[in-house]
């Protein structure tokens, strides 16, 4: 091509986003404008991927980090052929349109992960890179390399400050994650002004001491430096960080280099002077020349002829594995579980001694890994506590890939935006653990897996003040009503070890978002296994005690205590109705009538026992116990006893009613 | 001294804290037994501090980061004297005690800083050295140095490895906070077995491209090599970090060296051969030998000599420098607000326009500042969008020490962190800003302020999906409750300018834990002060139509809706009653006669609206408007309609009731 279609090219990238935003009178022209021609030459030269098919799994996976340049995306989405019209580039930040201020996953054709949240973009990827790089050790055979991704980004100022992105960057390190590929948006300025009021360490030094692959490139506009410095990163085994010296708002004559051309429009005026600047007509707004259209859309076609390459290469891979073949089907093109998965889970007997939720689910797990190899995960440097070893497998590590037990660090937040990144790429199925009270650390990514709709699996043992002597720094209390808080997630917390496999179950099951078990540090009894079987319905009927009157309801830890207390009300000759509440959010999804059929209205009587704070129970019970303040250094009988969660005090509370 | 005691005060620390920790059946005796010499050379060799008067001012600091290692903490606080007597010791874990699994501030004598969830001491020592160079540069004059303080620290692996860490260093390193002396715990162990699983980075690079100085020993149980480094780190202008190699549960022939070290007791069989192997007396527990004590008790004297000669050279400057030594006395050591502060709380007029509330609390900041010295802060890289900027004054930089305004970066949870640092060290009132949606970047920190009593404030602008545009991603909906839930944490959400100014005398007067500000991005018409004086009531009667029979209740920007609907429906002839709702939790310590004035039990007809999740309102409404699921990006006019902020729903709703 010539080198003038080049710069007409990058100058479409740069205006189409910057008339974007000044038609919304809303949005980011520093970053399009500043990063147009990395942009440029990732896709144009490196990305291979299928406008009309933007799932198909052979492509490389493109992640801008930075999500308030979503212009630059949208219009590299229009431009290479994705189900992307003008229309919606010209509705950029209005209601119901599918460009919105920041990418959304799931919403727009082409966005890999949701942005915008600073660090959690550079953290996805590298969960992508990880997903990568175990189907490729799980799949591939020497000269059959179905999984063959890059994991491309442009990564900005924000993200490298954010500590997730530190967390993230340190692990991909230590994993030596060679397939990303990350360019850093070198500008110099961020919202406050510029990178020396806050941002003056040695990145590239930073990056080297974690064990990545550094370049720079001078001048960011330079296509070929950026393209030598991309292909010396692909050839790299570590991961890479290319550092790109670029101009915020490049070409803007009063603002570019300057914080003002970060986060506002342009204005008419500095809009049209940029143009004249770079020599781009000031009219038709939204203008894309022809043949730039032509050049981009060259992407299509050769979008069907990689994904009919890969077809033929997945073909004969299949001829020559056919049980390999089948289940690279299943598991990352389907994305479909192995028949009869369910089987495995396990039931557990009745016993009053019982075991804690977080042994339950750790043999849940190993029951699970070993039908369903697709499910792998790990914890933030607390295995041994979170139960969440696959035994007789390796761990993943550099020299491992095919390994499925994960040692994240103690990286809590990380963890949490690389399992979304392990989730969102597909064939696998991630879990994650920590102690609960350290979901606040990660909360930004649980979040995002909700609003994102990723099937991440998050654990969080050690659920209540039942955690004991470790004390208040490490007790949870406002976590689970903060968890059931964000919309959808499904926050579960099973009462014993039969429930925690109905929970896997769900947990297994859920597509449309992430589900979350709340387990415990401490022994339960074990129910027997038939009570449980209404799990799936967040809150069911574990006992009536004769003709109910009362309503005693509880999830977790507090079930058997209910059940104790209903039985001596029942010896007093109340009729008692024990409730069992694993999960606010199912018990939503269900019909009125199963509503009502648990929890009557003729039946007001209701107390709810939650060993955390009672905020919203108010919802379902007329009182509770429940802990509405810090907890305490102390074994964990004695804390329950001094906060109530006795047999007499629920008996007691219940007969105030 | 000899080196035989030197020797067994050092293995009293050990085995004090492994004896505590076997007694208890729980806690950490690794840490303790492994960085023993470490912690001895600074509390004996460098620490200025005066036991039996724990909070005197000159004193320097040290932060166990590490917060499981508790029991050494503990043990060097018995020891030098403080006011923890050695049953407390004894009675490590247990209900009551005033020995925690993990140490807690407000607590214990002489715990500087709650720790505990990793990086959090870490990042709290960055805000305490901020602090101290801004009282020193503040009131420092040469040949008299009030204010010298530096900050000592044992951080480990853990610390090392959360996000929340690595943006304080980056910060720290940017400011050049050269009194930090941290020492890091170079065990190689974690939870998960050797830091080799997951943590293989380059931390002595990592640290020097921070721009902090760099040291190394080999020995971590060589006291003057410790020494040696620590003298050359505090003659050093950047902040130190000294890498000492350490033994984790030093002493203990077969778990030394091992994740079994870490957080289990060593088992009286492998204490007792800990103790043989160095040299111990096996019983009894809890053993300090008498010449032990009295070399440690020193500090009590040391510690007075240190507080009498600290009060000459201030009775010396408050003579040379009368009004700077009677402002030292107010705001450093009495902590006390300047007379008459009160006054320069602006008001607003009453204006339909209006204004952000954000923009009120930009003008109220700058009132306030100007009469309040000691009142700075900043934001996470939005202080224009925050409005946290003091007009006239410097920014805090390497350079200028003085300046009040901060540039925390795009480092969210390290700003939180650094506030509590900064909060706890006196003499400033921090407060920091970002976006309401990334309070959840920071929730740890915002956490351990409230469990600490750290009287932090946070600012927390754009607060609804009222910030338009932006989007889902940046739309908090959740977190307005989520952040009500946590205990001790004030959250308040002005309704208009004069509520700002009202939030804001709040704020600056609560010294018993953090208060959040909650700030919208769009202007709100401004109500007549004489409206808003009982803010501090938490919620209160805006105004009466009628005698009521429906309240209509608001917090924030939905508070001048409800008013015009109220007009509305007092226009049909309904009596409603409108009550602005700033504050869950000042209005929950209202009496009930109060509350009962506001909210008569006998209007049941409640409405509350407010532009985030409805869980928790069914404690004061019988219906609300509210949101109950993700944003979305459009102009905020748009969305508010769209999802039933309007007055004709407000009303129809009402009606309903």
């Amino acid at each position: 091509m010539t080198s003038d279609l080049q710069d007409r090219s990058i100058n479409t990238l740069r205006f189409l986003s910057a008339d974007g935003v000044q038609k919304a009178n809303s949005g980011h022209p520093g970053l399009p404008m500043g990063a147009a021609a990395m942009a440029y030459t990732i896709w144009t030269r490196h990305l291979r991927h299928s406008p009309r098919n933007p799932k198909w799994m052979g492509r490389d996976r493109f992640i801008l980090s930075g999500g308030h340049g979503s212009m630059l995306l949208y219009s590299l989405l229009h431009l290479t052929g994705y189900d992307l019209p003008l229309e919606q580039i010209q509705n950029f930040r209005q209601w119901g349109s599918i460009t919105p201020g920041h990418p959304e996953y799931g919403l727009t054709p082409g966005v890999e992960v949701t942005t915008g949240p600073l660090g959690q973009g550079f953290a996805n990827g590298v969960g992508m890179a990880i997903a990568s790089a175990h189907l490729a050790a799980t799949f591939n055979k020497p000269g059959h390399e179905l999984i063959d991704t890059y994991i491309y980004a442009i990564v900005t100022d924000g993200d490298l400050m954010e500590g997730v992105a530190s967390e993230a960057a340190s692990l991909a390190g230590h994993l030596s994650l060679g397939r990303l590929v990350y360019l850093y948006d070198d500008n110099k300025i961020s919202i406050d002004g510029s990178t020396d009021l806050a941002f003056t360490e040695d990145r590239a030094k930073r990056f080297e001491a974690y064990g990545w692959h550094i370049q720079r490139v001078d001048d960011g506009n330079d296509v070929e430096a950026i393209d030598k410095a991309i292909k010396a990163a692909k050839a790299d085994p570590r991961p890479s960080l290319i550092l790109c010296r670029t101009t915020i708002g490049y070409g803007a004559p009063n603002r570019q280099g300057t914080q003002k051309a970060h986060g506002e429009p342009l204005g008419d005026e500095e809009l049209n002077a940029a143009k004249d600047n770079l020599g781009w007509p000031k009219e038709p707004r939204f203008l894309i020349p022809e043949e730039v259209l032509a050049f981009y859309r060259k992407a299509v076609d050769r979008g069907r002829e990689l994904e009919a390459d890969w077809k033929m290469r997945r073909e004969a891979y299949s001829r020559l594995f056919p049980d390999l073949g089948a289940e690279f089907n299943r598991r990352v093109l389907m994305n479909k579980l192995p028949e009869n998965w369910a089987s495995a889970l396990p039931t557990f007997p009745a016993d009053p001694k019982g075991m804690a939720t977080r042994a339950a689910s750790g043999k849940v797990i190993n029951a699970l890994a070993a039908k369903i190899p697709e499910l792998l995960g790990g914890s933030a440097d607390l295995a041994p506590s979170n139960n969440t070893k696959i035994d007789g497998v390796p761990a993943f590590q550099k020299d491992s890939p095919a390994g499925r037990n994960f040692h994240f660090g103690v990286r809590e937040h990380a963890m949490g935006s690389v399992l979304n990144g392990m989730a969102v790429f597909g064939g696998v199925l991630p879990y994650g653990a920590t102690f609960l009270v350290f979901a606040d650390y990660m909360r930004p990514a649980i979040r995002l897996a909700a609003l994102s709709h990723y099937p991440t699996i998050f654990i969080f043992t050690h659920d209540s003040v039942g955690l004991g002597e470790d004390g208040p720094t490490h007790q949870p209390i406002e976590h689970l009503i903060s968890l059931r808080l964000i919309p959808n997630l499904v926050v579960l917390r099973p009462a014993d070890a039969n429930e925690t496999a109905q929970a896997w179950k769900v947990a297994i099951m859920r597509r449309d978002g992430p589900t979350l078990l709340a387990l415990t540090r401490q022994n339960l009894p074990t129910l027997d296994v038939g009570q449980v079987a209404n799990l799936s319905y967040g809150a069911y009927v574990l006992k009536d005690f004769g003709t109910p009157e009362i309503i005693l309801m509880a999830s977790g830890s507090e079930v058997n205590l209910i059940l104790d207390a209903a039985q001596n009300l029942a010896d007093e000759g109340k009729g008692v109705r024990v409730v069992s509440f694993p999960s606010w959010e199912l018990f939503e999804k269900q019909d009125e009538a199963y509503r009502e059929s648990v929890l009557p209205k003729s039946i007001q009587k209701r107390l709810a026992v939650e060993a955390g704070a009672s905020l919203g129970w108010e919802r379902y019970a007329k009182s509770t116990i429940s802990i509405d303040h810090y907890g305490a250094s102390a074994p964990a009988k004695v804390i329950f006893e001094k906060l109530g969660f006795t047999v007499e005090n629920v008996v007691a509370k219940a007969k105030e009613l």
